[in-house]
């Protein structure tokens, strides 16, 4: 790996890869917004740049984390950004969750500077980031998806290549549609069953092996009977998500009944300030437009 | 197993469980509304009763495995019906999908006689019943329960006590609701990725074990993509039991969004004539509201 790499994004998802990054034995240079969070990872042996446009001059590979679409157009193309600065042959690799739309539009604008780019959000959570076992879908060129094999292993274990550009975004949303309304079939069940007096317990251990079953069944019906609330993955940051796959649902001219329902009930809890805790307080939503409040008398 | 058994429904279902009862040894006598399909089993050795009175009065256990709540209440509560020939200290078991509400109301009619009832509804499809290996999930006394486990035994696999009376039928509400809105999240996340030129195969693969991850996706999903439209469980047989979900609901005064939207869905398919496909069909409904067709140019 002798390619100097660039990271731009410490947040909760960097920290863990930029670490697994350093331990992986990558030369590695920093930026983030807020300079005190490249502290720890400076410490550790990363090299701190300036600018987005600096750490692009420097590096061969400049990946992005950050939190949203108008995010990553502001450290690629805002000013002193990763285009401002970007090298003939270099690859941008996005593992943000962000626009597929807005993502081809950027891509384009590196290959004018002959830069190319992956999109390559993830899936996992800050525990599989600090783990280096990250869901890794990647859209783009697959020389260069080849090219950035050894940096994603350092940081993932499910890594797909999965079509062109902006295919790596667009399956990351399939995957939060799935996940949103699997959430909801299990919170409109678990109010379903609190009303009909049912054990729970007895319930999910019923339903759970067979068609009914899911991930979200398995792992969040339990949470929801308990009241445990703690996140996998938050409800603003799942709304962020949701917003994105409404807006991809808009531009290709399909509906997206089920996702736009979720949405909305989000948004109700957004608005109680319930938008810290884990998707599958979806529950609470269901409960208060019922007044049965899944656990109680269990 | 002294006891002797009594079956009323000889349908898809009933086939294949009064089969199995005649292997494990039982003493069966039953009686089907239409008699030419109980030839079959009255070949293999059962008895033949002319109405459910005879069949009750012959019987210390009663299994009705009908097609909805108006059908039980025809051979229960009906002219020459159970409840006509019914001896003190006999068992019902309804293994039917029916109405947990008159699930209670039917036991109070039969307790009245001195007689008792189990609410035992089935999941497993035709294929589980003619292999023995159905999910059976049971309401009622506990003392009950024991008296027709090894009844259960020769026709299934998975056999839970899930509480009393109604609750076994509410337990199967719950997972048809399950079941509906996890195949709306499969069905919306297949033309979304259509709609987004994704390879589907891919797609899947990427997506399937993580936290998106459902038995629908797994099992259905494939199916969807190959445009294979055979039931594990038809719509109209579905919409049936959605029917049950959603007067349940009301009954108790709690809100189905998900399932009232499932619901309206598959209407519309069923208007088009496609009551008698697999309910993984579903996904035909969005892509009418679409133009996508899941499948085109894979």
């Amino acid at each position: 790996m002798s390619e100097k790499v660039g990271f731009i994004g410490l947040g909760i998802m960097g920290q863990g890869m930029t670490h697994n990054l350093l331990k992986a034995g990558v030369d590695l240079t920093v930026w983030n917004r807020t300079r005190s969070k490249a502290e720890s990872i400076v410490t550790a042996g990363a090299q701190w740049a300036d600018t987005p446009a600096a750490l692009a001059h420097q590096c061969d590979i400049i990946i992005t984390c950050v939190s949203d679409t108008p995010d990553v157009e502001a450290v690629i193309l805002g000013e002193d950004g990763v285009l401002a600065g970007i090298k003939a042959g270099a690859l941008v690799i996005d593992m943000s969750t962000i626009s597929p739309h807005a993502t081809r539009e950027i891509a384009a604008k590196l290959a004018e500077k002959g830069a190319h780019m992956l999109d390559a959000p993830i899936s996992g959570g800050s525990e599989g980031a600090a783990k280096g076992t990250l869901s890794i879908m990647v859209g783009g060129d697959v020389v260069q998806f080849d090219r950035a094999m050894p940096f994603f292993q350092a940081m993932g274990k499910a890594i797909t290549h999965v079509g062109e550009q902006g295919a790596g975004q667009m399956v990351k949303l399939v995957n939060q549609v799935l996940v949103v309304i699997t959430g909801l079939a299990v919170s409109e069940a678990m109010v379903f069953a609190q009303a009909g007096s049912l054990d729970l317990e007895k319930t999910l251990a019923a339903v759970s092996q067979g068609a009914a079953g899911s991930w979200m069944l398995s792992n969040r019906g339990p949470q929801m009977i308990q009241r445990d609330w703690r996140p996998g993955f938050t409800i603003d940051l799942q709304q962020k998500d949701l917003r994105l796959v409404l807006e991809a649902a808009d531009q290709m001219g399909v509906p997206a009944l089920g996702t736009s329902l979720v949405f909305n009930l989000y948004r109700t809890l957004q608005q109680q300030g319930l938008g810290s805790e884990g998707n599958h307080a979806l529950v609470k939503a269901l409960e208060h437009l019922s007044g049965f409040r899944v656990g109680d008398g269990v």
